[in-house]
């Protein structure tokens, strides 16, 4: 099973998904998958929402608060919620700001082991 | 009405609340109020969260996907919503791993209109 067929369930089970990835915290994504066209340059968003997870695991670090398990941006025109695949990889789901945001954290959090085990 | 009594209503609604602040950009923060103790140093926390979702907000901005409306970043830890009230201050919410998070955010979304009309 490839991280496509991953984020494409996590698409099919979530109401109002945009797009799934597994991205670098370099901000270069290994694999996307879009079934929607938003409004705003997902790509452009993606890269910088890779840079401010990494500030954010290194904050948690610092502060010894534990791993970084799950952040989530809301913004008007998009929701997105990532959690961490490895040291080095996360994964984000994009949603509608009327999407089904707890279904969207829960496929999130069973996707990311299957993931995490084919890295 | 003060904001201490909208974070304390807050903290008193949802189960696993540590503490409700209304913070600045800047990091400093308004008003707290705490009823735990975490394991993690929370005026360490809130400053750096501060200065993270400062960030967000910027890069929400430049890549126009519309105003930043919530941001959640949760850990081993500590669980944190955060709410802009305006646009140098914002509310956030601490809560255990375990706490009721949906709660959190719903009783978030309520109590900030409330301290921005107080601000």
């Amino acid at each position: 099973m490839s991280f496509r067929t991953h984020l494409e369930e996590v698409c099919r089970q979530v109401e109002g998904a945009v797009a799934c990835s597994v991205m670098g915290f370099d901000g270069i994504a290994i694999e996307t998958h879009e079934v929607k066209s938003p409004e705003v340059d997902l790509q452009a968003m993606l890269v910088e929402f890779s840079n401010i997870l990494g500030q954010i695991r290194n904050a948690a670090e610092l502060l010894a608060t534990g791993e970084v398990s799950e952040v989530s941006i809301n913004t008007e025109k998009l929701m997105t919620i990532s959690r961490l695949v490895s040291k080095d990889y996360f994964m984000v789901l994009a949603l509608l700001p009327d999407g089904n945001y707890g279904r969207g954290r829960y496929a999130l959090r069973l996707a990311t082991p299957k993931v995490r085990a084919e890295l």
